[in-house]
């Protein structure tokens, strides 16, 4: 594909040669012999990358899902719930809690910041809520926030309150100890840093949050969202027993397998720690050439996407289509009080765990070279 | 890929190599120049197919995902809905209606039949339906319902009663006409006679039940599948603009946009024919088998797919792994009275559309040989 412009975006990353051919495997039935442990193994791979003993789920449909998922299996009309609120996917995971009848409480965070856990403490004395949810990595603003550390001021402060986790764009590239940590729900789509094309919605569900499903008061408010119809397909695939609720994304099941496979034989630890590595590299590469972060600090920044304010007399307009003349896809601004201010790359999956592709140093150099382009002269 | 076996089932069915080559696409921004237009033009094609000036929906999802959108964005809690009940699906939908709010009355007509006009008329007489759902293809059962007819009573006892078609298993196998027969919502998906990989949930909704969704009194009680997010999102698209509510599954959408313009460049009039044709080849293979189809009558038996009683002494677990061996994938039963007395094998898309590919004569050649390991004397 000489044409092929690096899709350095925060999501879809670039994928695998192997995972672009599983996506064209030949038709193949969703009972077939071969595709059964495709979703069975990929269902015991995801709990090795979450580190969990819970319960994941694939499903056809995009990240989103995984919010119906969450406010409609495990919320209950009424019921509080508060949102850690860094962005755009705070506002609109609050929006899909309400839809299920969820009274949201958000606990806003200043653009760049991340939840400070004095505030998630306070806010969590002051009634009792269901759940928390918290935005890992704001893909709105490359915040990252410490799930670790929130999760134990609610184990302190709240233990009851379920502890939700939007890893929409950090499974795979930040650092997720489930059931280490006492996460009880984490939602995640397949084109982050798993890896894969999108179209599936992937979570991975404590047992705890499993058994408080099972004793809801009031029937799931939702049919293709509902457990009751997804478990017993999730339990049977895992027995390599076929079984069918609504037909599965086949050819992205092969995919997400192949990736989910790669994933765990480079090693999870391995994967945390070079994600960290040119994350560094990439925000000094930004820093040097002048540049500020949306990010307040590199202490709560992410590491598999960077959100860069441009510098002063350089717009979108400008930067993008440069940078794609160079061969190089990034992202405009998404948080809607800043959004002609800034740009986002990505830094995820194979393009950072196989350097030799030299996918991070083509973005970073296309950036110097495109800013030059804009007349930007700063640091350079 | 020698060992690759024909995927004969009644979805998903054979895919096109240009189809199964765009599923490889290349990782793409779900708001690239390049993707746009596919999405854009996928949902003009669309309109053409289902011969509608509606408006047609493509999000990442299963088929049964279409019916929750139908039922969370066009019915409201407490209002009746009359379901014409051929077999599994016919209960699925009737459970996700009421999963809604609905009160769900099922029009059960025996295994084999399909609904009478005359006792969809009757039904009409009871009470105020707000929507009226026929499946026209049962793929449980193989039979066609005559959608055609029954929205033209609905048309004449109850003019303002929604007409939803669960087209799952016939949209590009079967004729349809969305304006001129007054159908107000077809439900489909990606992998059945759209040819294409699964994935998608596909719809199509007239103005008028667009117009009832937008008079709504309470809000719509489901958030991934609210129309009020979509709307804006294929009206971008089809604008030729970049928007955003969930990330589209890209390579799928591709791979549907390459599948949807050859259908459209075959004639969508002589793909109806060519269904037909190869439909009645089948058939009468089968009878000259000596076998029976689940199907009471040819006239409603569907031209995409035939369920087919075994004949004495022959099971699933005889013939199927035969079948197999021959290189041909069919399916078992599916409707739960009737299950292990039938199988099922798929006739739709290019297995069809094009001969040359010998599909249909292996599908059928490899039935002949493996009845005749099984013992079975008959008619052979």
């Amino acid at each position: 594909m000489a044409s092929h412009k690096l899709c350095m975006i925060p999501g879809p990353i670039e994928f695998h040669e192997d995972v672009l051919q599983a996506m064209a495997t030949p038709a193949t039935s969703h009972v077939a012999p071969n595709f059964i442990p495709a979703l069975g193994e990929s269902i015991e791979l995801l709990r090795q990358i979450l580190f969990t003993s819970g319960q994941p789920f694939i499903i056809a449909g995009s990240g989103t899902l995984g919010w119906d998922m969450t406010a409609s299996n495990l919320i209950e009309a009424g019921e509080d719930v508060l949102v850690c609120n860094s962005g755009y996917f705070g506002d609109r995971f609050g929006e899909c809690l309400e839809t299920y009848g969820a009274k949201v409480t958000h606990l806003r965070v200043p653009i760049g910041e991340s939840p400070k856990l004095d505030d998630v403490a306070a806010a969590l004395k002051t009634k009792k809520f269901k759940a928390i949810t918290i935005t890992h990595v704001d893909t709105s603003t490359g915040v990252l926030a410490d799930i670790k550390g929130i999760a134990d001021v609610v184990r302190r402060e709240s233990p009851e309150t379920l502890v939700v986790v939007d890893g929409v764009c950090s499974v795979g590239s930040e650092e997720i100890r489930m059931d280490a940590w006492g996460i009880d729900v984490v939602v995640t789509a397949s084109q982050k840093a798993l890896g894969a094309p999108p179209g599936l919605c992937v979570m991975g569900v404590s047992e705890r949050a499993i058994g408080v499903f099972k004793n809801r008061n009031t029937p799931v408010p939702n049919y293709y969202a509902n457990w009751n119809r997804w478990l017993p397909i999730m339990n049977a695939y895992e027995a390599r027993k076929p079984s069918y609720f609504a037909t599965p994304a086949v050819q992205n099941v092969f995919a997400l397998n192949v990736s989910l496979k790669q994933i765990v034989a480079q090693g999870i630890e391995k994967r945390f720690a070079v994600h960290k590595e040119a994350s560094a590299k990439a925000k000094k590469f930004i820093h040097d050439l002048g540049l500020k972060l949306v990010p307040t600090s590199l202490e709560h920044a992410a590491n598999g996407m960077s959100a860069v304010y441009y510098p002063e007399g350089v717009a979108a307009t400008d930067l993008l289509p440069k940078l794609a003349a160079h061969g190089i896809v990034a992202a405009g601004g998404l948080h809607v009080e800043i959004a002609p201010k800034y740009f986002r790359i990505g830094h995820m999956g194979i393009s950072v765990t196989e350097p030799e592709r030299g996918h991070l140093d083509a973005t970073l150099n296309a950036l110097k070279a495109s800013l030059a382009e804009c007349g930007y002269k700063g640091a350079l």
